[in-house]
């Protein structure tokens, strides 16, 4: 804690960190923590910007919406802070693609780095300003939400509850704030949190919103607490007491110095629920190596920890949503393409008959290795049996994308690709691309997405 | 239910009650008692307008808005719908004088009315419109809040958790919603829902937010709803297992038909915690009747429910809110000047020293017949002991302004001239009690608080 006051409430002497951070500045491997997750933001956000509850968010905000100085993304329109913020991190949730704080079960980026992009662009702050605040909301809302679980998961999406304590901080450093504005901006932040578990089934549209939500209530607190608005700093005891089974947060933020999460966030390579993604990876392993056709497979057993199954266990999806979240879909699709991208959940997709045939000969299990690792590490068995007898198997111990099998800056930068091209172009999404790998070095952020002068 | 599908889950039952509502009608006792309502929540708002946490709010939107159609109360400055919601149900709780549902331990008309009266000055509708919709969002959410207590007070602010779900079904109503639309508003407002008891302690200025906040999630959720976004119409069941005893949720809304809550509502008679006002009715009926100067009490005895002292028994405040938490210093006040209006918290009356002198020697104990009347009635015994011996008591069975002792009409419009007049002045307060208590006959409540053509 860099020798800074340790009996203050946690909130405060974790936001005396923030302070000390911003003052101290970023080191290089941190910055370039930083812009992967912005890059991650940007990708997981194009993707998401156009699908259903965000286009009807759209809708109904424009009614009564004017200019402002925060962009939406990708369009680059101005819309007023709060707005751009509700918006962008609902669609950075909405395709199933961003980042996620596996110990925390939690997705830090949607709602901090939109906070941090509405109100850097607002107040025209710099490119490390902007990655410094990102940094800030990120450290200090995954120890939150890891704290909390896995009791607060049961009941509640931490996306949504522990979102704004992120956005929130990550909106006062960047609105000028001193420690104690900070540490009451979360405080607020922290009472505005919501999002039950319960409200993300039936064809439910609110899960996306849940993170937009959570954006729009941190910026709130955020420039609220800059302009002197008192909460309670202890609140987080009643966050636990509320919500979890009471955790003890004196030692919350005591690693804040010595440990970087930001250096731990789980990168996307698939575009559904996490909890597919080593039966995936293992899937796609079997397909390189053995060259299955998928009409030569006879049978498919899934074997995984058990919360995957519980979660994500559905054998025959109806829907985009449900099929995002069933493991035998997800399979055999890895099996017939190689690959499980956004573009693998179109109505054609969700109704190919040979898909849904190899769908059906998924059977699921629990293996006991991978059971005895989770929560840790997240690892799956495939195994395949062909039609000509032979029985193919793959055990992917982690998932590709997680910290302990990250994806490289380039497959980054494919993923980037992969959603921002087609909705962009080439030239528009490669110059969007320069302009957040170099963040770092950009004097004002104000004109990010502004790509209207690109000639594509 | 009128007829209406009774396995359908409860929240569209409690829609399609709300738009038969709206077909057949209001009769003339409901839109008295709604008026009461709206009458009630101006006075509260205009009271608490420019208090610290609204100002302070105003200041940090104000960067960002621009005009809209919805009006700031009493000013009548245009902003957008969901900001003047926002601005003026926080400001409508911050003075601790807007209305009471006993049984939900809620204050429904915060943001109910802000809701109805944003949205309705938006969509010019009339104000029989304004009141069917402000009717809907308090039988619902006072029935959603009643089946979560007691548990669910332990950890939440009912008015920040359940606030949403009132201001939803009003926004969707005036929004020409049907019944799947209002249904799906309050599933999505349910989790956007959100206050914790720990956040108001600690000089916190989060309280009146917690209002605030509830009415502009409930507007967004309505009018997201109306445009097509869908929530999950059993999210009752995980709002009740996440923040309550899980409350069987089959029969909340039966008695839609039969029983209005609306006429239940308690309307504040003094500017304080509702668990203070027996206690105060007690201290003014002595008062009243032995002609007592303060200057004369050697000792007073305060004896009520167990709750009210848990809650208000600070014997020494220093802020104007502890000091609208101490049943010391409010029957003290009660004692010397007859009455514990909003002026009664000023920083003189505060560092008074008859008051602070008479506020030391009040004792608080449990009474027994009170706390066996708790929590449908709420009544007190004081007891005080005169410098020349006299001992005179007076038992205060129930609250002035409970629904079994309610305030009059006259009483009601003395409430309203005592916060109105001194900020609009005695012509423009006249002005719009006038369009209020009429407003069952107004056509477009669009400029229901425009009054500056009005001489004063």
């Amino acid at each position: 804690m860099t020798g800074l006051q340790t009996t203050a409430p946690p909130l405060l002497r974790a936001a005396q960190w923030a302070i000390h951070q911003r003052v101290t500045g970023l080191d290089a491997e941190t910055a370039h923590d930083l812009t992967r997750a912005t890059v991650d933001w940007f990708a997981a956000t194009v993707a998401g910007h156009d699908a259903e509850p965000v286009r009807i968010l759209r809708t109904a905000l424009s009614e009564d919406w004017s200019a402002g100085r925060s962009a939406l993304v990708p369009s680059g329109e101005r819309v007023p802070v709060r707005t751009a913020a509700l918006l962008n991190a609902s669609a950075a949730h909405a395709a199933e693609l961003d980042d996620i704080y596996r110990e925390g079960l939690f997705h830090p980026g949607a709602s901090t780095v939109a906070a941090a992009l509405a109100v850097g662009q607002a107040r025209a702050r710099s490119g490390t300003d902007m990655l410094t605040a990102i940094g800030t909301g990120i450290e200090i809302a995954t120890r939150v939400a890891a704290a909390l679980q896995p009791a607060h998961y049961r009941h509640w999406h931490t996306t949504g509850t522990v979102g704004p304590i992120g956005a929130a901080a990550a909106a006062a450093l960047l609105s000028g704030g001193d420690a104690d504005a900070l540490a009451h901006a979360m405080a607020t932040a922290t009472t505005l949190g919501s999002g039950l578990q319960r409200a993300m089934h039936q064809g439910s549209m609110n899960k996306p919103l849940h993170a937009g939500h959570a954006a729009e209530a941190g910026v709130l607190a955020g420039q609220a607490a800059v302009r002197g608005l008192r909460g309670a700093l202890d609140v987080l005891d009643g966050l636990g007491a509320a919500t979890a089974d009471g955790p003890d947060w004196s030692g919350t933020f005591d690693d804040l110095d010595t440990v970087r999460n930001a250096a731990a966030l789980s990168v996307k390579a698939h575009a559904c629920c996490g909890h597919i993604f080593a039966p995936i990876d293992a899937a796609v392993a079997l397909r390189d190596e053995h060259g299955i056709d998928p009409a030569s497979v006879e049978h498919v057993e899934v074997a995984t920890y058990g919360a995957a199954l519980r979660v994500a266990g559905n054998p025959r999806p109806r829907t985009r949503h449900e099929a995002q979240f069933s493991i035998a879909f997800c399979v055999a699709t890895a099996l017939t393409y190689g690959e499980v991208p956004l573009a693998a959940f179109t109505p054609q997709r969700l109704g190919s008959v040979p898909l849904r045939d190899l769908a059906a000969r998924v059977e699921l299990a629990v293996d006991p290795g991978s059971e005895a690792d989770f929560p840790g590490r997240r690892g799956a068995r495939v195994r395949v049996r062909l039609r000509d007898g032979r029985v193919v198997e793959h055990r992917a111990p982690t998932r590709r994308g997680d910290p302990d099998a990250p994806l490289s800056d380039d497959d980054l930068r494919e993923k980037f690709d992969t959603y921002v091209e087609p909705v962009l172009g080439a030239a528009r999404a490669s110059e969007l691309a320069r302009r957040l790998w170099s963040l770092a070095e950009t004097d004002d952020v104000t004109g990010l997405v502004d790509l209207r002068e690109v000639r594509s």
